[in-house]
């Protein structure tokens, strides 16, 4: 896909966009985590990983990026605007401890896809004005993989929702049972992580949540 | 300095290279370290910091950047390029856990340094087929402010500093003391973090470093 193409179609790529974990998804590799993710219908797919050296993360990130391109979904890293750039990944996830979205902005070419968090109406203003492409909203629910995470619930969620004019994915504890809910609240798709990657079939995990996103 | 003064003039600035460091220079913020050293004659400023966010290191970045400029001297980020490209860092110093130089080459503007590590004769090699602008070769000696450094004594810097036709700066445990073996094996400068931001009078002891390094 074309940086251009994705940013246009955005609302439809932020639908089921999974995060890949190591621990949660282990022992699968990132790269196999991401084959299943794809084969199931992943959107896009996002690295992310506190851990890893600037050079693992790099080497996966470069194994991933083509996976991605070729099922024609996104490719985005996490915090790490560096490795995005060097990987030929479409995009960065930037939260509050990562560099700001506007100072970002001005490092990427046209068409490179920029994702803020937000846990709070405040933020989320912020990440719009500052230009973001897209704002991540939660912890919709408690989550076991991102420590402290911040929980606003549903309410929270169509609160920031309601104030945004960019696309956005509701991130943080969802899962087969709650996703129609979260949906609800007027986010574009949901983020996930163990609810795809930590199932031993991933690839049907993610069948099962393109059933419940696109009810036929 | 333009970025273009910095490159044509490497040799020179490689002289008296000093790496911040939170803990070693504690309770001194990154900022004060920076500015004494830069009073006693620093001629880079290194930012190092695997424990801090981006967002922490970027904004200690955007601090020390303009000090640097302010004195002459060069500032360059390690590892986080993003960080040295968002904070008008004039480059960055890429060891083998990070990215590859040749992948950080491709992501910026024509001046901007890139420095690799290199702990053998092939290290330095590919550092320079790579593109790098100066190799840091070491560590020469012990040092604790780097856990499980490889030590190459005095010999092991020559043998890599021989192979060499960019210039390079000597790295690891270097002292006051040492500071004139380690120059005479052909090294533009060395880099010091302990020596110098270690010590109550950070600007005394690169005053000494000073004289050390440039007999009259």
């Amino acid at each position: 896909m074309g940086r251009g193409k994705i940013k246009m179609g955005l609302q439809k790529y932020l639908k089921l966009y999974i995060i890949l974990d190591r621990r949660v998804g282990a022992p699968r590799s990132l790269e196999d985590q991401a084959r299943a993710a794809l084969e199931g219908g992943a959107t896009i797919i996002q690295l992310r990983d506190k851990d890893m050296s600037g050079r693992e993360l790099y080497e996966d990130a470069r194994k991933i990026a083509p996976l991605c391109k070729r099922a024609g979904s996104a490719f985005i890293v996490n915090d790490r605007l560096d490795i995005a750039l060097a990987s030929g990944a479409d995009g960065v996830h930037l939260g509050a401890k990562d560099i700001p979205v506007s100072a970002a902005r001005s490092l990427v070419p046209e068409g490179f896809l920029i994702g803020a968090s937000a846990h709070s109406i405040e933020e989320g203003r912020l990440a719009e004005a500052e230009g973001a492409d897209y704002v991540g909203i939660g912890a919709v629910f408690a989550t076991g993989t991102k420590d402290g995470a911040i929980v606003i619930g549903l309410d929270g969620v169509r609160a920031v929702r309601s104030i945004l004019s960019i696309p956005s994915v509701a991130i943080g504890g969802i899962s087969e049972d709650n996703a129609g809910e979260v949906m609800a609240t007027g986010v574009d798709g949901v983020a996930l992580a163990s609810a795809v990657v930590g199932k031993r079939d991933i690839a049907a995990a993610a069948r099962r949540f393109v059933s419940i996103l696109s009810p036929s």
